[in-house]
């Protein structure tokens, strides 16, 4: 089936608790609920498999590009990000791509 | 379906031509029918919405962890990155979580 799918990676800044992990995966896992445009989403902290791996990542797949928007600029996607997000940020990685 | 994602971004270096970009996703494409292992394989080239994003994505599910090590390790795997990954890689993002 073909879409768009929307993938980031997160390296969070030393001193991060495992509970603000926690919060924001617990957070991100509320917005399928919320932004109907969302087909499938993924996430995972890191399984500690590799050195230098990202500690946490997303996949989002949409239906099409303009559904992935809606999800980027979405009230309920940006308050997670700064509330929860941003202040925990040290790196991260992005990229959108047809499916 | 529970499983294991491996999700790797690229950034390629500067002068690396289209060609060269298509050749990393040819031959990519090609290793689902060499690895058994491999239950999902999905790539694509940056879409170009967001400023700072990636070059190159690619989103790989397995069954379980040890499944992605033999991908990881694999010949054909190791081949592909020696010779067509390598050479114009500029930055790189991986993760792997339990799905």
């Amino acid at each position: 089936m073909s879409g768009f799918r929307h993938v980031v990676l997160f390296k969070w800044a030393e001193g991060t608790t495992t509970g603000q992990q926690e919060e924001v995966a617990a957070k991100l896992s509320e917005l399928p609920g919320v932004i109907d445009e969302i087909r499938e989403y993924s996430m995972g902290a890191d399984a500690g498999v590799n050195p230098g791996a990202y500690d946490f990542g997303l996949v989002a797949d949409f239906a099409r590009r303009e559904d992935y928007l809606v999800y980027r600029d979405h009230p309920a996607h940006r308050a997670v990000i700064e509330q929860y997000i941003t202040p925990i940020v040290a790196e991260r990685a992005s990229i959108q791509y047809e499916t």
